[in-house]
């Protein structure tokens, strides 16, 4: 089964699926995404994602380009074409086709592209043995929380880090605190047994799985605490993992090479996970 | 005369002119630019700006997808084929088209898009009346010298900028430093006389007029000195402009509404721009 791709209205061999090389999203970044994860036929969260891809369009002043409810859609459609039962839906949004130069173009209609695909599936041995993180110096621009697909920053964090044997780099920031991962979010688990994870600010994307792992740690009797936390912090840790809608909960077992714990997946984070699966099999946690 | 556009080996009609949605530079920015001038037919500063496209790929490992004097010969066909006498040619190359995935792919082909235009003229009493600017706290990102496409805080402050009124928008670091405007550099002239722009760092992207500017002061006998000035010290000063590519040097007037000087385009401004129109005549100033 060939993948087809939605193109600003028409369905489309992905292959061939094309967009103008006057596209904002091309020239300037002048856009935003989002990835929803579809499991067992269902769009996991899609409440969540379709409210943040909201405040996404609307802190950049973009227009929606259909009603939430034709999206929804369109949508359903391409997950359809493409035949995915499990695996995910990338949109992208941009402000549109203009003659390039900086300003908003005015009486430009945004762009719209959605993709499907069946799920990678992620190697056992990432939940069964963890994975290493890297730690570097946060390099990206002051509105992180805009999920745009400014992403330079995070490939170059996520090329540095794979290219440091890692599954993931945790950016940090001037003040020595971790803000995320370069396409996750970053927790750890205090020696008392506290959750910690970040607190939303413009420094960080607030991730649609972190709000589903604050949902299911309240739901499990975890304490939990929003707040910064230090590279030190997290080394001296009992677990850490991450958060993504791609791979929801991924237990880290080291950071810069030094073992977190006793260097084994830990507790809370698998039982996170189960938690987790369990949640999405019913249309997720946020639905 | 219809506007043709280089893409991939391909001289294609503009309007039809596209990119893969699975092109890296528009799903995350993963790319660089140039823009260069065509004065009477030639290219202005050319050797500079290919300097300077090599150290952006170089700092991101994107390979050239040809050999620097190739490049060379498809720029010349493009402004040949745009009819371009007086106008710019545009450069854009990006790692490439690949399954969406933020590590670089492999073995694959870096694209390149090319485009020409006309001269948008130049409103006459920009250099009559002088623009002006206004200052914000600059968003961007730590590798600012890197030409990339990652432009969204470029645009949003370009657009802050002109639905203020504004010409342009100059951006503030952290300690109170003017970096450099949204698309152009910055420039002040002090009450004694020295003429004073921010020096080279990861902060601002090194203009190639910027570094014809500074050749012609010192052609001048004018006193040059490269360092981070303030906003006040921009707002005391006798005279400033800004120097890019579209618009070499462009007196400023105002700063945030109070005039700068008596309020009028400054004379060392109007003679830096008198002596680059001339050296661009023949073919710029480090061509």
């Amino acid at each position: 089964m060939s993948r087809i791709a939605y193109v600003n209205g028409r369905y489309v061999p992905h292959r061939e699926a094309t967009v103008s090389i006057d596209d904002r999203g091309y020239q300037f970044a002048d856009g935003v995404y989002e990835v929803i994860a579809v499991t067992n036929g269902r769009l996991v969260d899609e409440g969540g994602h379709l409210d943040r891809l909201d405040r996404s369009l609307s802190e950049l002043s973009i227009a929606w380009p259909m009603s939430r409810r034709a999206m929804q859609l369109v949508m359903r459609e391409v997950i359809r074409r493409n035949g995915v039962t499990n695996g995910i839906i990338y949109l992208q949004l941009t402000r549109g086709v203009a003659r390039r130069d900086h300003p908003f173009p005015v009486g430009v209609a945004p762009s719209l592209v959605m993709t499907a695909r069946r799920a990678k599936p992620i190697p056992a041995s990432n939940l069964t043995k963890g994975v290493g993180v890297v730690t570097f110096a946060d390099q990206r621009w002051a509105r992180c929380d805009i999920k745009s697909t400014s992403l330079l920053p995070n490939i170059l964090g996520k090329q540095a880090a794979r290219q440091a044997g890692a599954y993931e780099g945790w950016m940090v920031d001037n003040n020595g605190f971790v803000t995320e991962g370069t396409s996750t979010n970053a927790w750890i688990v205090t020696d008392k047994g506290e959750l910690i994870t970040r607190n939303v600010s413009h420094a960080i994307l607030n991730g649609i799985t972190r709000l589903a792992v604050i949902q299911l740690a309240g739901d499990n009797g975890l304490k939990l605490v929003e707040r910064p936390f230090t590279v030190a912090e997290a080394k001296a840790a009992r677990e850490a993992f991450t958060s993504s809608t791609t791979n929801p909960i991924q237990p880290v077992v080291a950071i810069d090479g030094a073992p977190v714990g006793d260097g084994k997946p830990g507790r809370i984070a698998l039982e996170l996970r189960r938690a987790y699966e369990a949640a999405t099999a019913q249309g997720g946690v946020n639905g």
